[in-house]
């Protein structure tokens, strides 16, 4: 056939992902060190895992009561339940008042697509999105091809070399009212009850919408109350917000990206009517929402023995991290590096941001 | 809090699924009986699953060397590989010259989603939608949503009680020209070479961009290659289209919603643009998709045994779904039912068209 092909106006796309990578490995540098996995890495330089997980997954393959029908659209029921425990705790008042409620996602984008969604719809009036973390997020991508105007700030303090409140509050004062405000990882911003008190009323007088980003529940500090804690805070005080709750990174299950879009509203009625709009965007994207993640991490959270094991290994995983970052302090204070390097042991979480300077060889990207 | 919700006007969406069994469930009739289930079911009463895939599902769990990194944007690459060699046949000469590809999705409606999409932004020119089927698509909510005008047209013939190739070479004549063609569930049309003929030749001279959905190959006729021979015809004519291939049904892993978005081109080069370009939208839909189900059925297909033992479970389904039709058949004729029910059991598939009279009883459906 010689006809011309109808896709000969597509040009390739930007490469998004791994260009980092097939850099290093381009770089013929004998010293030359990948410092920006995406995944925790073991020992043997494999994408960890928590043990409990390959136990879990065995049993449930071995389990031959277990149906595989469709599952609904919101998602598998009692894993929706377990992880909203996770988040705000066992005895919430909020879960008992049935006003805090989630549906099923899928990826580590889904939380932010369907919500993206539904706002685009039902909250006409915000057009505007400020994300603030101390991290490039993904989610400005979703939010800008839907038509949102996006903003992106920064509260690292290059000067410092710390996740800094008082940015936060600054950025706060200064984006437009009605915004939808994406708050990213800040878990290693330490508020003082003041700045708190003032972040609170900023959004409430502001109208400012949250959409509070939980990628790793449990790998900042090592304790999973502390690393929810502040969204604890805003579901007491009766703040209404969206939150992606990313369940794959402290399982160690990259490969099945499951999470929840949690919805925290004023009431249960106005939380079923946001739940029902956000199943038909659900029937659209995907259907019904894959099992096999769900099902491990609700074995897993249901049961006491499991979920203390699991606890156990966050806890590994987190002094490791530290282990690591004392090992390079050391290292530069060994040397004689110029400079404080204590900044690098103040910070908690799997990120960490070291204060060099990069010397830009060749490609290397911004 | 006393403010009034953010949510307020957000009103409880209309229910998209389970009501049709919901109405069932409260109907109190004693002779009642259920025929729409989505899945296959066992004599049991549970879903079927192939039996290959419950010890897959265990050597897989139990596998030490096996990783849970994040699977690549378009997805897990075997799994990619091994559909289009189900689809097209392993020495199909369009696998060969590279100009067909895929992207791994997620869910029954993934490929749509993202295919949808993809047509939106680089085939402006595309504004209609015809979907053409025996039975309801879900797609039409997707291009509806995106604002394609949508069109859907059945081809069952209610005079004659089967699927009627005429019917769609007549659909055909009257669509406008640089329409979308969704070709549904027609493995039950049975065409002459003069009609194929006929309707490759419209679909050319229209600029008819064909998307096809192939939900469940094999358990139409049983045999693989005759559910997909149509798309081999098409391709090896130098056609491009787009095609939804599911995996889940055939293999029987419904909680695992995963397929293909499959892409034929005129070159290679046409193609590597094209996912690329889809590969950006993957990325705002759900990042990285779930591998369990991909995993399942690489394993399966990429092992001349266990394939042999999977292609054996398809044709058992199928045997017992065509007894059941013609158990049917026997009990109406026993009973006496006026008419002749020969067309119950012409049909070949998992749905079966009984040509029966609804009667209608408070709030059953249309």
């Amino acid at each position: 056939m010689t006809s011309l092909s109808v896709f000969r106006d597509v040009p390739i796309a930007q490469k998004l992902e791994g260009s980092l990578l097939k850099i290093y490995r381009q770089d013929d540098s004998s010293v030359k060190m990948f410092l920006a996995y995406k995944v925790c890495m073991t020992e043997g330089g494999h994408p960890w895992v928590s043990l409990v997980v390959r136990k879990t997954r065995l049993q449930i393959a071995e389990d031959p009561s277990l149906n595989y029908e469709y599952l609904p659209l919101a998602g598998l029921k009692s894993f929706i339940q377990a992880s909203l425990e996770l988040l705000f705790g066992k005895h919430s008042q909020a879960i008992v008042e049935k006003r805090v409620g989630g549906v099923h996602i899928v990826g580590e984008s889904g939380a932010f697509q369907l919500g993206a969604q539904f706002l685009k719809i039902w909250r006409k009036n915000l057009k505007t999105v400020c994300i603030i973390s101390c991290q490039n997020e993904q989610c400005g991508l979703i939010f800008r091809d839907m038509g949102f105007t996006v903003y992106e700030y920064s509260v690292w303090n290059s000067t410092d070399l710390c996740s800094d409140p008082s940015i936060f509050v600054e950025v706060l004062q200064h984006i437009p009212a009605g915004s939808i405000l994406v708050i990213g990882n800040i878990s290693d911003c330490r508020f003082t009850q003041n700045q708190w008190t003032k972040l609170m009323s900023i959004i409430k007088s502001k109208q400012i919408f949250p959409f509070f980003d939980i990628p790793c529940q449990g790998l900042s500090t090592g304790d999973l109350e502390e690393d929810s804690k502040f969204l604890q805070h805003f579901v007491s005080l009766g703040f209404e917000f969206f939150c992606s709750q990313s369940l794959s990174k402290n399982f160690g299950i990259y490969d099945e990206g499951v999470g929840i879009l949690v919805v925290a509203a004023l009431s249960n009625q106005h939380l079923l009517c946001v739940i029902s709009q956000l199943m038909d965007y659900v029937q659209a994207l995907w259907g019904n929402p894959p099992a096999t993640g769900a099902r491990i991490i609700t074995s897993i959270l249901c049961n006491p023995a499991l979920f203390g094991e699991w606890k156990q290994s966050l806890k590994g995983v987190v002094e490791n991290i530290m282990l690591i970052k004392e090992k390079v302090k050391e290292k530069l204070r060994l040397l004689g590096t110029p400079g404080s390097w204590n900044h690098i042991t103040r910070q908690s979480g799997t990120h960490g941001y070291l204060g060099l300077n990069c010397i830009l060889r060749g490609l290397f990207p911004k």
